[in-house]
């Protein structure tokens, strides 16, 4: 079944919420293809103790996994947060088809350090959805570290 | 034993050899710490179908693994080719100490698509080392490929 834009980013904050509750920083992601979430998933620096685990390239890592592809123009990242220069450059190479995210990251987000697009020409880029429910996460999250 | 710059670039540069002869392109990479090498790793994007599957990004990973650490500001990472923005980016969230590469990459590499450093502030760089070695390497890879 079709499902819309806001539903698929309401499943990456779920993914957010249990990164909240493992005392990861609260970021989550789903991968869509053909109407359906492929890879549900969120980040697990803390976990793995990996600086690179970042819901993106987790998510990028595992749906090529699936698909025996290392591209993946066919489908849509939904991510809580704006990607970082890692993400970014992650997605530039997936060849991603479509990137839907919903806070902006003016700290470590790819837009405040890069002097044109990050992403592949053929990728298409949606930022700001549902936005205030990821900050909320993020600012509850770095509040309680304090 | 304490080696020169050079000998762990010829050892990166060993790695890039050995995916050049797996097809894959050929970027090669050492991570060391307290003199010892203790990543040695190349890329490995198509034989793990995993577009993140660079050089950085597998040492990283590794060397994370064996310290238990999420941040390495004790090590040098030695790779024979100029890191892309994903990498440049890996190598940022692990806060190395240092890193050498070997050519630069006009087309991918992160110096023609920042608008500032984008590793962190305490990371010392070096570039151009071995660069001739690293780039014939890649002249001769996409030479056979047409």
């Amino acid at each position: 079944m079709k499902q819309s834009d806001e539903y698929y980013m309401q499943q990456a904050l779920r993914e957010a919420e249990k990164a909240f509750e493992k005392g990861e920083v609260p970021i989550g992601a789903v991968l869509v293809m053909q109407d359906r979430i492929i890879v549900r998933t969120h980040n697990q620096v803390e976990l793995l103790k990996d600086p690179t685990a970042h819901a993106e390239v987790l998510a990028i890592t595992a749906a090529c996994d699936q698909m025996g592809a290392k591209y993946l123009p066919e489908a849509t990242l939904y991510i809580t947060l704006e990607p970082c220069l890692m993400c970014s450059g992650a997605l530039y190479w997936s060849k991603i088809g479509r990137i839907v995210f919903g806070a902006t990251d003016p700290k470590n987000g790819y837009g405040n350090k890069v002097s044109s697009s990050p992403f592949h020409p053929k990728t298409e880029l949606q930022g700001g959805l549902l936005a205030q429910e990821a900050l909320n996460l993020m600012q509850q999250f770095f509040k309680n570290r304090r």
